[in-house]
């Protein structure tokens, strides 16, 4: 089965918005084995939208159009797709009784504009929209099925999951391709190819993909075919993947955030951090107070940009800032140390580095970078490190975090002491 | 004159990637005032690409394809275009003499694969690439003109501007469209567009667009026409906007930024900051630090997540933290003069607020935030506000950031001492 998408709207073909339903599809195709071999995006005109449809009809069994069902007199959608099928529009009565009684639950009256919206195109199944007014549209036409989708994404993603999935597993028989997301930190996107080696050996590589970015690489497997065999087929694969990446994997879900992970460990051992940041300006504590709950695990940080905060606020001693140099392994270690006592926190993860543009030297490069973790012990202590990252300012700040939270992640996991 | 894109990409048909090279294309074809009707993604497949150009050249005069232009097996986009246009592949001894010029430049040898990026569809015009290998086309076939870009986005950037925006103007006969775009923080969508209420009776509606964000809102002024009466019209427009929005403007143009007019700001008066934060972990100062050369005006920052830290590094008192609650104007005004004076900055700016999803209470629910600015004076005092903000954890946490960055920024601007 071949698939194409028709995505309606004139603010789709401005400067300012990208086009982000036809991913959630793109998915739901996916997982089903069916091909998305177009996509299209069209302004608000009738004819137009009417010829797209005609045309993508001819050469597509599964036609799925987002957006233009809304009550407003530039939602044509509808009447649009009518006249390309050479069908009346017809009111149905049932329709508007929902909206109205929607409207009235909400304690409004329903607008009259909105009444089109209880319009179908003759022969259409409405699908039902439990988060908005526009019902969806499933419309048979000789070999094609057409699918109207409304254009709110949250609409539109709990329509596609109430109602085209089950149509695509009911069309597949059964059959879906499912997939695992692994997810690495502190490789480069070159390194875990080369470990996977043994794995591309054993298993169809056009199953495995891997996506790399700064200072995370995924690697996503996927699987066709029944139920059973596809699963165990999977679990095979998956396993090979552990083995070939080990302690490299943070997340086997494609939703995880490494700043999730490190807050996950950190609850489960009841433990605390502080964090001390440089370069990196506060993205560290930024990132991990973005996980609900972070209370629980993060007392604070200190972003010493200037150097006599560094000594100030973190206990870095001037004679080691001017023995050393700010971005150096041993004030990175200063810096770690001084948040922990200072905070009383368990853990503390420091970073100083040159991000750039300005103040890189030869000696230390635009995005030269020392990292550092204090640990509790018994008996305490501390590790570092020191990295250069590639590229401009904010891609060394982003690459810098990653690492110094998969530093932390690391030692956790290892269940180190020491 | 009516525009299409053609994207072509195998990957811009997955789940991960969205297309945005159209929106730069977009936005210079706006500028020139040529309508586009159009756009569509396709995949690395011959013949779909050559059915997606024959189709589109016939209902426009201007047909933008982006992507295929590289050096692999998959890279077929000239191959496509020819097989549309029924004309050959002609190689071009000239540009493959470049190519190679280009690799002994870099001190490589030319992998052969690359040789096919010197084959023009005949009759084309080749586009100088400064910042690859892939070449551009251009192509007259009948009533049509085609351009073919390289999809990766600098260089498509660099392409457009210096061959697709001169042939524009040449085209519309030297009429452009021109914008300004004027940015505002600190008023909500509904008041900037009350604000313009006397604008909008002065000036066309369609001529003025407002875009909301969450503690930003941009208005978009754009006139076509001749340059002078274009220029003239603009002038008047943007004056009436000045007016009616005054001091909520932080800037006239696309591309600055927030935390960019208060660096300017504090750079300008050679004055220093230090930021002290607890709900926002870290944001404010993280966008601060995004500005290069921050640490002309950032001293530093203290994330105080911790209520104990409140008081032992920023000096909050405990018996007012449990008097007003951590989430109040008295505790947020202590935390802006802790964090002045102890770093020693001329400025001290703080938050702290419940962002969410826990932490509510009916007196201060999700969503309230507590900003304040201490400042040097003479004579130094303190500033606050109390505000409740809509939205999800991350949605709050950057309307926070912007409003506390629009606090200091309005107090910069008015040029207080007090």
């Amino acid at each position: 089965m071949r698939a194409a998408i028709l995505a309606v709207g004139s603010e789709l073909l401005g400067e300012d918005r990208t086009e982000s339903n036809s991913l959630r599809l793109a998915k739901v195709l996916a997982d089903h084995g069916v091909e998305l071999a177009l996509k299209v995006a069209v302004g608000d005109r009738e004819a137009e939208i009417a010829a797209e449809v005609a045309r993508l009809m001819a050469r597509h069994e599964l036609v799925l159009l987002t957006g233009g069902l809304g009550p407003t007199a530039d939602d044509v959608t509808r009447e649009a797709v009518a006249r390309a099928l050479g069908r009346e529009l017809a009111h149905d009565a049932g329709l508007e009784e929902a909206l109205r009684a929607r409207y009235a639950g909400l304690g409004r009256r329903m607008p009259e504009a909105n009444r089109k919206q209880a319009d179908l195109v003759a022969g259409a199944v409405p699908l039902a929209n439990r988060h908005g007014t526009a019902p969806g549209q499933r419309i048979d036409a000789g070999d094609t099925t057409l699918f109207l989708f409304p254009g709110v994404p949250h609409e539109l993603e709990a329509m596609v999951e109430a109602e085209l999935r089950p149509w695509l597993l009911a069309r597949t028989g059964g059959e879906v391709r499912e997939r695992i997301t692994v997810r690495t930190a502190g490789l480069p996107e070159s390194e875990v190819d080369e470990l996977l080696g043994p794995v591309y050996e054993r298993f169809p590589r056009d199953q495995i993909t891997v996506l790399g970015a700064a200072g995370e690489v995924r690697v996503r497997l996927t699987a066709g075919g029944a139920a059973e065999p596809r699963r165990a087929f999977l679990a095979a694969l998956l396993s090979a993947v552990r083995e070939a990446l080990g302690e490299a994997i943070f997340a086997e879900s494609e939703s995880a955030t490494l700043e999730g992970a490190v807050g996950e460990l950190l609850r489960a051992r009841g433990a605390t951090l502080a964090v001390a940041e440089s370069c990196t300006g506060g993205l560290v504590s930024e990132r991990l107070t973005r996980v609900p709950g972070a209370s629980a695990f993060l007392l604070g940080g200190t972003v010493a940009y200037d150097n006599e905060l560094k000594s100030r606020w973190l206990g870095v001693p001037p004679a080691l800032l001017a023995a050393e140099g700010a971005v150096s392994e041993a004030v990175a270690r200063a810096m770690a140390e001084g948040v922990r006592s200072r905070a009383g926190a368990g853990y503390g993860l420091a970073l100083t580095g040159v991000a750039g543009p300005g103040g890189g030297t030869e000696a230390k490069p635009v995005g030269t970078v020392a990292l550092a973790l204090a640990f509790p012990g018994p008996p305490p202590g501390a590790l570092s490190r020191l990295v250069r990252l590639p590229g401009d300012r904010n891609r060394v700040r982003w690459h810098a975090s990653q690492l110094a939270l998969d530093l932390l992640r690391r030692h956790l996991e290892a269940g180190r002491t020491g």
